[in-house]
């Protein structure tokens, strides 16, 4: 019965990509990640989901639109989707989705990690 | 692929206890509400809720304890846990819950309602 201070948990997260689990809703799973630059192309055939930025600036790219969000925005990826987050400067982001979703989605790239449990 | 402005449909959500869905993922939906005062004591026998506070504190009454948040702080009440919102004053709240989730959970109240779709 925490109270998770996402204002702190950001304070402490200084690398990039590397999402943390932060809080768990049934099967879900509530991350926060910092994003800066492009990722890689991927989608995740079997869930959706859920951007809600809470500092900066993010583009989501699809392949034949993009979507543009600031603090305070939330948007919902498709299942099986193909997006690109992009985000010209450090950017704070709190993602929902089902546990154990990989961050690259269907595929393996450099950019691919397993969560780290900061609950 | 819409984008999803907190902002924009908090400014819209002048009424007290009437959840909105805005946003959708799987068999989730994100709901806001703006709250003022205590409401009543329920539970949800059948899954856990989420609490991110967008604006103002809120206090969530336990039988036996209080947990206390403030923008930006998100709070998981138990499956089954009877808890009690209250707000000494304005606060907007997001809330994410399985599809259907009655905001009065196992008990039927004057404060029960249907939440309105804002997709």
């Amino acid at each position: 019965m925490n109270v998770v201070s996402l204002d702190k948990l950001f304070a402490r997260l200084d690398e990039c990509w590397a999402p943390k689990i932060v809080a768990r809703i049934n099967d879900m799973e509530v991350k926060i990640a910092r994003l800066d630059g492009a990722f890689d192309w991927h989608s995740h055939p079997e869930t959706e989901e859920l951007f809600l930025v809470h500092r900066g600036k993010l583009t989501i790219h699809y392949r034949d639109h993009s979507v543009h969000l600031g603090a305070g925005d939330i948007h919902v990826v498709p299942k099986g989707a193909e997006h690109k987050p992009e985000a010209n400067s450090p950017c704070e982001v709190v993602l929902l989705e089902p546990k154990g979703t990989r961050n690259t989605g269907d595929v393996q790239t450099a950019r691919t990690r397993t969560a780290g449990d900061w609950t």
